[in-house]
């Protein structure tokens, strides 16, 4: 099957649709230079916060730009990690004299370039750490966690962090809340298709009629599982119970549950499979406190979806909970 | 092709998205009885807004139920009208003794189900409004305008009859706000694929491969032109020259535009459609002065896209622009 897009040149795909998330959006945000999205109005005197990664996820991750989460984003091209002298323009727009923490998922593109550019701003003088999310769970056993890519929890881990860093905390105290968050934090997710990256004339993988692949990665990383689609509760027992089973001490307390559409799955369904994972999560002995469905990371027009799981204290909850005035997330 | 779907029995898609719904959302929302859902505090003391239509347009339409647009909506099975009785019961949840106005787009089973609804209101003693939105300027000529279907500018027109009602406003003037907000929008669409209705087994219709349909309707309803894909700012151009062309003196003062994604869509591809319906709106001398992207009202996982332009004045601005706290539109 062909994949029926609405651009222009493929290779201006991500610069135009820059130009118009900034434009519709120009109240919360601005471009400081090319693939470098700022607050409109900055954060001055607060440890800055920057988060990017490849184009192609939108919202993820502009559209987390502003009061209470990111003071600037750094845009790659399609499912490619923005190179470091992008991240280093963002780190500078991010930089009000507290320190910058980084955040991105932890794919090797982007710990070479992000660190690459944290490593020249600190040469520079800015004091900068970084949070590589991993609560990917299909991506490598618990004993290898740190392996982990990061999904879905990207939002998740950079909510909380951002709103730390609007506290007023210190560098070292937002990094700490960002660990303690991915800590927290576990994902797993189903493809149901594949999607294009424009120009390439064709399909990221082959997944056939029929199908699913439990666990596969937004980039078309292989999962876990792949066989004949299951119906949605089933579906959200597995990715719930893969999630529970990595929890040291699972089944107790509160949880924030995320459902994470990837691009052409239906609200309906989101919702469906949201129901699933919350009566799956409720029979593993844990209480969803907090939800949150929709797009916030997706793979161009991918179908499928994820669950995130975060386990919550009073402090992460009460982050969460703390305002937000961005494109995409509002609290 | 096959629409891979993450559901159970499709019979029971439009109540398990519902109860997932009002579950992820329960500080703003609540299930009065099955397929109407309530704000989780009433507006009490104030003109009711009971807004709805046919399921599978999610976020359509119960996530603009809460403070500031809507007190009820209605639920429908899939791309079907709610039921009289369903609407009665939305508009009894609705009304708080200043009387109800209810909703809809122009289509002739909500016609005819919200209206025998809002008769049986009266006949108990509940003032009762109608408003019909026409938005759709693909689907009647000007001199019909008032057969044309509702599509994404129902959102628009909800929110200001919403806003209207919460600051206390009559139901002459909700009304009246409704109908000015109605005429002051424009929509057209484009389809690049097909969905599929749960347990239908096949698509609403077929698009070939490299196809699209402008003016195609939200349930696969003809359009005016099929034809290759072309690039979005040619697609851009012919969806704001249809809308500028049907204004009576177009080409002067701000407007609000919208870019709705209908399902499949990615947000790249919907944000540089946008920058290419700005562009073609500045060229007819309009200032785009508020932005909509994003998934409003949706045709389950159809690939496409609509662009709504509404004209305004300070009133109409004002009321946009007042606060609004749903599960799918913050203000």
């Amino acid at each position: 099957m062909s994949y029926k897009k609405l651009i222009n040149d493929p290779f201006d795909a991500v610069d135009e649709g820059l130009e118009g998330f900034v434009a519709a959006h120009a109240d919360l945000v601005a471009l400081a230079e090319p693939r470098v999205v700022v607050r409109r109005i900055p954060g001055i005197g607060k440890v800055g916060l920057v988060v990017g990664g490849g184009s192609g996820h939108e919202p993820a991750f502009a559209g987390y730009v502003g009061a209470g989460i990111a003071d600037a984003a750094a845009c790659g091209n399609i499912f490619a990690s923005p190179p470091p002298n992008v991240v280093l323009a963002a780190i500078h727009a991010a930089s009000h004299g507290q320190g910058v923490l980084v955040g991105y998922g932890n794919y090797a593109g982007d710990v070479m370039n992000f660190g690459l550019a944290a490593q020249l701003a600190g040469a520079e003088g800015i004091e900068v750490r970084e949070i590589q999310v991993t609560d990917d769970v299909a991506s490598a056993p618990k004993p290898e966690a740190s392996k982990r890519r990061g999904i879905a929890g990207d939002i998740i881990v950079f909510k909380c962090a951002g709103a730390a860093a609007e506290q007023g905390l210190s560098l070292a105290e937002v990094e700490r809340i960002a660990i303690k968050a991915n800590a927290a934090t576990r994902s797993m997710g189903v493809a149901l298709s594949a999607c294009e990256v424009p120009g390439s004339g064709r399909p990221t993988f082959e997944l056939p009629d029929g199908e699913m692949e439990i666990g596969m990665g937004v980039h078309g990383e292989p999962g876990i599982k792949r066989g004949p689609l299951r119906p949605a509760d089933e579906v959200a027992r597995t990715l719930v119970d893969a999630i529970v089973a990595d929890i040291d001490d699972g089944g107790r307390g509160d949880v924030a549950l995320m459902v994470n559409g990837l691009g052409a799955t239906a609200y309906l369904d989101q919702y469906i499979l949201y129901r699933g994972a919350r009566r799956a999560l409720e029979a593993s002995g844990l209480r969803v406190a907090r939800s949150y469905v929709g797009e916030f990371i997706t793979s161009l027009e991918m179908a499928g979806a994820s669950v995130t799981v975060t386990l919550l204290d009073d402090e992460l909850l009460s982050l969460l909970d703390a305002p937000a005035s961005t494109p995409r997330f509002k609290a």
